[in-house]
């Protein structure tokens, strides 16, 4: 039997790399002239969407032959708060399935009754139990108890880190998910190899963490909609940006062990918005999510978990509902969802362009080094395609 | 290649039995002193819901050796129209599935949008495209154009009148659908062989329409839910009322012909309610129909399709949304739900058993005989289980 | 109220249009150029499955002003034939929602037992009421009596013809609906505007019937996947073809009313494939339609219906399962999925861009006219774009 | 903030009162006389399907006022290893939802592919995590490296043990997690206060862990249909045991505090058969898990979750699916599946009322003391409606 990593792993593992919460010269795909359509937020992130948080713990020690429980590690968790500090209200949510290999804790108790309260975790595969359970905990220590119930049904999923990370060591620690819980903010959210995203592999370039966010004006409002995805999913010869056959124009840089490039892996999308949205609303937003993910090129791999999630802040009720309440949410209908949906198409297509762009080359398990998308060379095959903006606001390093 | 019926029976079928709207004198499950919880509205019936007007086509024709084509006929359509003749408005909706072999159209549209609009209507398997196309056809002609797309997507469901029914005939007209549409009205609702349910079985008795209701208080207010079922399902063995095994203890009186006492027919539910629900909410309600079902004895037949569909007449959204809308309905959430559910677990139970007793003997195709459950037998049978009221508010003549 | 069409137009109709069977000289999206990816069977069509038969019934009647009941007409009915004129079996079969605002009949029988028996009907929206009943008159009639049960519940789906068509005059008749199956047949499937397709419009160009197939070696085995859609979506804004935005490089050849460019109709699709699938990975191969549809640019609208449906040929059971009968039906598992799954949103956006570049342009009601893409125009904008193929195979006459 | 509750208890609570897994005296629903349909198996539970094993960790510790993170302790876990300590395999399955307020972990990858591996957990609401997480521990240390992936997405389900527990206190450990798993067995299952069962309360009685079992022949072969239920559901008023109204006749022994006699926790249940099923039709028969529990009279409380899992243990494939494989599992269809439909029935409403009559009166958290049902009082009830068998196997002591 392995030994457990608890004893042997913790201490160390408290000294992890902490995700920079503020990131700001960071590149993103549109520095690069990468067209894309629709009017972004002023951070062009899900926190766009007034009182989302985020907040990562990145996990990453050791270096070189894979010693299960030892490492290398290569892991995270990402926190999504919907609601910031605030855990007295659930908000309405609805899913949809793109391919169903994969795990999201809390999907009965959406599809029965539309909302969820507590955050929305993103890590891999191995962790959910580990997240799960410490995201309860969580939750009952910063609650009252009239309100613990909150942490009943914990909202946790995942893609799978098992080339870059040690992913039967069980490296994810309570300590570690609440890190990401307690340093959620809003702002700048970091993308590519932090939090969740940290040892993922996306068209066999590196991959992660990526969000993006649009405006959407209905009527005399102005609302947003915003993503924050895990992208560990595709091949490469099936990676389209803004249209163009990038990951053909591109087959060299593959991983360094032929499986780490198969599509077998995960792709999570959580898409927030402010507009006031039912459950049933919600659930066709996130089934646009798969027409963002449909631009990207992939094919939803038979074993590649393709999960999507979306709420509102917009329309929420109290936690604890044990006394009968009315509630009256407003909803838009009509034409006004066009723009709503259409915003999760593009930010989602963004978005997974962002966590190829933000990821860096990282080097795991059993040496195994998996390269970034080299962004000159992006730039290059895009220009090719006429599908390069006149004045791209900057240029890559490599 | 069977001649057409449409010229060869149209003339004689117009002058179709047309059900007895009012029907007060009609013995009742609760008049023979079946035990069922719960208060009902006024008049036991899912007219009880404010607005909701019930109509029936019954078609009885002929008798002796089926020829298809010719008859002999039992069967007919009813409309339940869940705002009267007021169109204008789509009401909030959720479906469930019992066991999903039969046909209910709209689904897509009610998972997709939470709503609906323009009557529900009920007949035999075989009558569901014509039934479809007239309901089309009598919404285009009472609607101003710019509210013709309530036509778009009908609401029709059906059970299988395939014993004592020419099925195979087709005898449903137009002029049947728009007679079940133009003659709805509230108050009594007729009950056993009439519109959709004519030429039903149900635990190899006769079977057909039935329908309840239940008053739920919450808070200040009070609300309906009322449920109209069209009975078409069960084997015998396995019929209980009031969770006594009747159906083994009246093992006699089974139909003349012995297929005709298959498990291979369905039931459809609906359930209607005024109390302010979200779609969601009527899902969960829909559900709850499942309950009920069980508790009359059904075991759900692999080719027996039991569908549910709950609306709400409280939570509704103008027709013709092109522009964009915003609505604000109220929910009720929390502890005030369990009264709604329970209403639907009761009123279906009642609703089935109502369709037994209003039922009666009939002789339709090829001579078969599917006799009525006898009522005095019945008592008998429960007053042995000691599951007899003091008191019988009636003493029927079997 | 308006006069029922019937005998105002029967006699009429009855001279109806009749699409074209063979049509081997059409132009089609890769005969342009149009990069795909893939290798399509010998028709690249859903012909290309063995077994596989489609019909059409084109119905193009009349000119000027729209007069409900009287036209003009254009509109139609496709038939597809999962295994030709043998009715004696169901194929097993999964469905997947993109957006649910359209109908597809037989919904809740293929969830509930991954079968269904009959052909796959495609037609206007307001004409799925006589499509159904035609459907199951027209099964009736060609079947022994023992399997009528064939056509209990027709599968009918549709998209709303409401711009070019007098769509509420209800011009389809049975007569027109057994035209299409009764010719339908192997070989060249004719596109554009034929059959269901006839009055469609996508992306503010004409659009209607589309097909594509492609070819998936598993093993020793080769599969066929196969698309047939009916396209009636998408602003003109949001059209991509091989990744080019297309539409709004074109963005002028709108039609000649303002609302008929509005995105609020519909596209259905169906996939079929000969590989042995269970119907739970057939529900994952129509999934994988949204992805297909993605790529070519929609948003999913929110009244557009857009509904998928997949059978497998290679994967059957008797018509009629009265009796017990045990199946050892063969499926494909893990990897070899992959092929197939790329294989299904390789032809749905091929079929697509089929669809586009078959239809011609169309006056219809109202003098309404909606213009083909042009494919001089499009081969150009491809260009630009360096997505040309080096030798386009026909040069295109407009 | 709490003492983490790991350093504190972890010692103490490896002293956990293990499930006796023998329990061959206890008494069960049918020994009292209490009459139920269809032949059981020759234990009457889950393990009559050959190759289940069942094991259980219960966790009883402390008595008096609650205190977080200490006690009392009241919980524990229950194992369900479909192919006993073989893990090469994938089971076939099928889910329901009754009411979706609960957790049941694996639910997207059964729903897409129709397959699970690894065991079934059930346990207390606050514990799934690291059931879910010790639970893949315990997959990987026993699975060669190759298989590992069968730990990646286990399938843990929960019921709130919140009044008579310290729920907040996270009690369970992985070590009682592994304990359940390494001391599943066959043969007779321990049943009420054991396992993910011992702190759950039923209709305002003791519940907990119930199971039963029908065999059912099908042509020349015989199947079991196994239950194994976690009863926490129901109000006093609404229990129908053999359909008589039980908790209205008993309306006293109420809980010692009023609010452990809401209706807001849940019930999960677990069918096993060796019936060679598609997982289609494997949801079918999880279905029908609804209409026993209605039989037993709950109405499906708006916080009671209550979901179903069924599971083939004749229709499996190899875990590890990289490679591309071919399987031809059989599956019955048509009137075969009535008795198996049935059997489910039947085997639910049974198991429920087991649970119910092995649980013994407890006395948890804040003193709170939940009764047992009082067998010989019920046999009363039983009698006076006439629904006692002629000849009970045994007479209980109270």
């Amino acid at each position: 039997m392995i030994k457990t990593p608890v004893k042997a792993c913790l201490s160390v593992l408290l000294a992890v790399l902490l995700a920079p919460a503020q990131a700001s010269e960071a590149l993103r795909a549109r520095d690069l002239g990468i067209p894309f359509d629709g009017e972004p937020g002023p951070l062009n992130a899900i926190t766009d969407v007034t009182g989302v948080l985020v907040g990562h713990s990145t996990l990453i020690k050791g270096t070189g032959k894979r010693v299960v429980g030892e490492g290398p590690v290569r892991t995270g968790v990402t926190a999504v708060l919907p609601r910031g500090r605030d855990l007295s209200r659930m908000v309405a949510a609805g899913r949809a399935v793109i391919n169903g290999t994969g795990e999201m804790t809390g999907s009965w108790l959406i599809d029965e009754t539309g909302y969820f309260g507590g955050p929305v975790m993103l890590t891999g595969t191995t962790s959910v139990g580990m997240v799960h359970h410490a995201t309860a905990r969580w939750l009952r220590d910063r609650l009252p108890p009239s309100q613990w119930i909150a942490g009943l049904i914990p909202v946790v999923t995942e893609t799978l880190d098992s080339h870059l990370n040690d992913v039967w060591g069980f490296h994810v620690q309570a300590e570690h998910v609440f890190h990401a819980l307690d340093s959620a903010q809003g702002g700048t959210v970091a993308e590519g190899n932090v939090g969740g995203g940290t040892g993922m592999i996306a068209f066999a370039f590196k991959g992660g963490i990526g969000t993006a966010s649009r405006r959407v004006p209905i009527g005399e409002s102005s609302y947003t909609v915003g993503v924050l995805l895990q992208a560990n999913h595709g091949k490469r010869e099936d990676l389209l940006i803004a249209g163009v056959p990038v990951g053909r124009e591109i087959g060299d840089l593959m991983p360094t062990r032929a499986q780490a490039a198969a599509d077998k892996n995960s792709l999570v999308i959580i898409l927030a918005t402010d507009a006031p949205l039912t459950a049933t609303q919600l659930r066709r937003l996130a089934r646009r999510a798969a027409l963002g993910v449909g631009r990207g090129g992939s094919i939803g791999g038979y074993m590649s978990g393709e999960l999507a999630l979306a709420f509102s802040t917009g329309n929420t009720v109290a936690i604890g509902q044990q006394q009968q309440t009315l509630t009256s949410p407003t909803a838009w209908h009509g034409e006004a969802l066009n723009g709503l949906f259409k915003a999760a198409v593009q930010a989602t297509e963004e978005a997974l362009v962002n966590s190829l762009v933000a990821a860096e080359t990282m080097t795991g398990a059993d040496g195994l080094t998996v390269f970034e998308l080299p962004e000159a060379r992006l730039q290059s095959v895009l220009k090719r395609y006429n599908r390069l903006s006149r004045a791209p606001a900057r240029t890559p390093g490599n």
